[in-house]
């Protein structure tokens, strides 16, 4: 494929400086691009790189078209180069396609439904009464348990469990090893018979369309009512949801998150990586929690917060900053008090 | 299924406030039952709820059938409400029924012992002189290694895998994904040959009766002796149990927790979630790990740690409220030492 | 097996103190350990077992051996006793091994390139174009997906996920339901549309050889180039490496330990369990992180760092420590301010 660095400008919104008629063919980083590859460059620790680069054109924001620019390089200068390198990326990476049926080796349930456009792989297993929705691929060794529907132009990647009765919407990707629906972890101990009694988890796990749900993360389902993920958000690898968790539409869970039972988080929430947060907590519309922060209460809306425990983020920075003159300030209060009894005792 | 209300209670041990006449025929949270559905009551977070509840009855504590209660609801009234509860949901969730056999698209090894009414079903890996016990159900995907053994009754769901000469005792239940006995994580440095020498992982994991292993979870094998699990406790998603950690009975390890390797953790310990305990350390029965805590040494039984490092609870939210008063204290101390040096000049 | 105890001081180059013509044949804990078994000892926290031991035999380091040793045992006495035994253990625990061939039952792609040599189990799922080197073994119900490729000697337990275009070095050992290659963790929200915008993730992961790779660990496909991991190195259980992340070679990742998107880290780098790193770091050679420990910034080559925020690990204990007298400063310094105000009151 090989596309005009003005037509893809067209495509992304953006302008070109430089040689417009320049044939792109394919995208990579600044250091490895070549003349007729297209890179990007948003993160200023990376300014060497993007003088340096042999690249034939970068992407670049409004501010890094101003100043100086690789000598090989046009521009394509656009409001959101980030954005515009993921379309113009996509442009070259289009999604792999995989040939309508299900594979001989599958083992899928009479009663299930798997309408004829989708792929099911070999040792995939499906069982009774799943309902797999149009172009959906499930790839090797996943297993869809009794009563769950996969929903249209789902992409499920190998291993990817889905239990019973939980729902997937329409184009939500799964990567490998994600379990979606086992039991929430719920026991009530009984001292008569000196044992956890495991409170049955009847609910299920509900994703709504346009998801992503990373490796290896475990979605748990509601004990009662459902644990439920909305529209378009994103979560990132070994990321832990417990049971009843609901989790608002277009938020970002980054890697090694964890929530527990029962918290609610609004739209746009932002997690960042190995953050966790308690249960039965409201986390506010659009706050952001910083990586390994531990959330021990409710976060409004547009909150963001540090730490362990978790507070506001400009706080959390301010004590942190003021910990690191704790050994000093210790020696300072000593030496205050000698002083104050030396003048004590001069005055007595 | 239909039951009297007052049956429910004799069953549970409780007594009615109310029409103890009232059919029940299932199980709801305060916000979705209905008339005929029983919910339950415990968390004072949600008193707005079961005041405004259409539940036909409702579980409840002594304490709460004492105040003011919902129109629509008989109280079904009971020492432990969260526990009844459990009883009660079970009642209306008997656990799903498999057909005995294995299937056909099953591989057993052909020296292999299976009890007859086990169920051994699509893609299941069972290898040389496993043995599965009565009513046992291995789901599809999961792989038994050579000469692991898994008890009656055991549930595994789809994904599990269990390494060589593993053994799981009876009623455990494994969530879909779990690793157990995989190698622990044991190098020797060998400088002369600028390598990790990799230390034989030659123990197993031994899991006692009844207990519950998370999605995801990891429990390595030991190194020579044996990683143990002790009979009834349970363990969440995405736990990390390192080789020769022994975890004693009736505990409870919250998702993303740690353990590192040769940690000996007592009876009835708790982790929370993302908690953490380095190696080679005593933690005594009944201690309790806040969440995120990260355990960096011995925990007396009875203990509460929470922080980072791990201290005394109480005492670590002490210090965490001193920390939050640390930025002003600083520009206290600076006052001081100004007025001190002022009372000095003053004086000199 | 049967060797001689003269023997094996012979192979590690160590000596005996005792009786060399002592057989030995298997090796135990301090605990367990017979008369014709053989242990180590270490870590001094096990003094009381190592007198009590009834090994035959017990490998130790040169201090180890000057003091009292247990009646029953010999000493093999060697410079770093943990690497001694680990040759030891290695000696009495050969790997297992396994028929060469593609069982019937996996799926192997007609374009794939399998060593004949190599050991392909049931359920395994091989695409096109894959490559299996020699007496590589693949486990049951691993998927290997298109033009990835798995080197000579490699070992996939099962559950293995390797996915399109990855390669594993010769000897790399993948503990089960790893996932390799999964896509980065890479979105641009679009506000036009209201949603986040799949960036593609066009880059592999590349493992160099005699690397080891942990159960449920997950390793990200870069976005435009790779995700590597260099010879030697070792990833423990359930760790989390994002998209373009260079580890080094012989590093140790410790279990839980997860780092962020395009951080490089040098060689020799040493991850504590459930530490993290934030993306676009430096990591130096021969950096050492704490368990735990949260880092937001550089570290410098030989830098070790502990604590959230993580900073030296030195300074991070004494701020600590400090922090600890954090409570009882604050009653001081309200009552040197009561002290100043007397002060200064009659002064006035």
């Amino acid at each position: 494929m090989e596309i005009l660095l003005s037509d893809l400008a067209r495509e992304v919104g953006g302008e070109v400086i430089g040689d417009g008629a320049r044939p792109i063919d394919g995208v990579a980083t600044l250091e490895t691009a070549g003349p007729r590859q297209i890179s990007f460059f948003s993160n200023r620790k990376y300014r060497q790189e993007f003088m340096a680069t042999k690249a034939g054109a970068v992407i670049v924001g409004p501010k890094d078209a101003q100043g100086q620019r690789p000598e090989a390089a046009s521009l394509l200068v656009v409001g959101d180069a980030y954005l515009a390198f993921a379309k113009v990326s996509a442009r070259f990476h289009p999604p792999a396609t995989y040939p309508a049926g299900v594979d001989p080796r599958a083992a899928v349930d009479a009663s299930a439904s798997i309408d004829p456009t989708a792929t099911v792989m070999p040792f995939a297993y499906v069982g009774p009464r799943v309902k797999i929705g149009a172009r959906a691929v499930i790839h090797a060794n996943c297993a869809i348990l009794a009563d769950a529907e996969v929903g249209d132009d789902c992409l499920l990647y190998p291993g990817v469990v889905v239990r019973e009765s939980c729902t997937l919407g329409a184009r939500t990707i799964v990567q490998p090893g994600a379990v979606i629906g086992g039991d929430g972890f719920g026991f009530a101990f009984e001292p008569a018979k000196m044992r956890h009694f495991k409170v049955p988890q009847a609910g299920v796990v509900r994703v709504a369309p346009d998801v992503e749900i990373g490796a290896n993360t475990c979605l748990d389902r509601g004990t009662l009512g459902d644990t439920v993920v909305g529209q378009g958000t994103k979560i990132d690898n070994l990321v832990q949801i417990a049971h009843n968790v609901e989790i608002g539409p277009l938020s970002l869970l980054a890697g090694c998150s964890a929530v527990a039972g029962s918290t609610r988080m609004g739209k746009g929430v932002i997690l960042g990586g190995q953050s966790g947060i308690i249960g039965h907590l409201e986390i506010g519309d659009g706050a952001r929690v910083a990586s390994a922060a531990a959330v021990y209460g409710d976060i409004p809306a547009g909150g963001a917060y540090g730490g362990h425990p978790a507070i506001d983020q400009t706080r959390w920075l301010r004590e942190q900053a003021a910990t690191h003159e704790l050994p000093e300030l210790l020696k300072e209060v000593r030496a205050l008090r000698k002083r104050l009894d030396a003048l004590e005792g001069g005055e007595s």
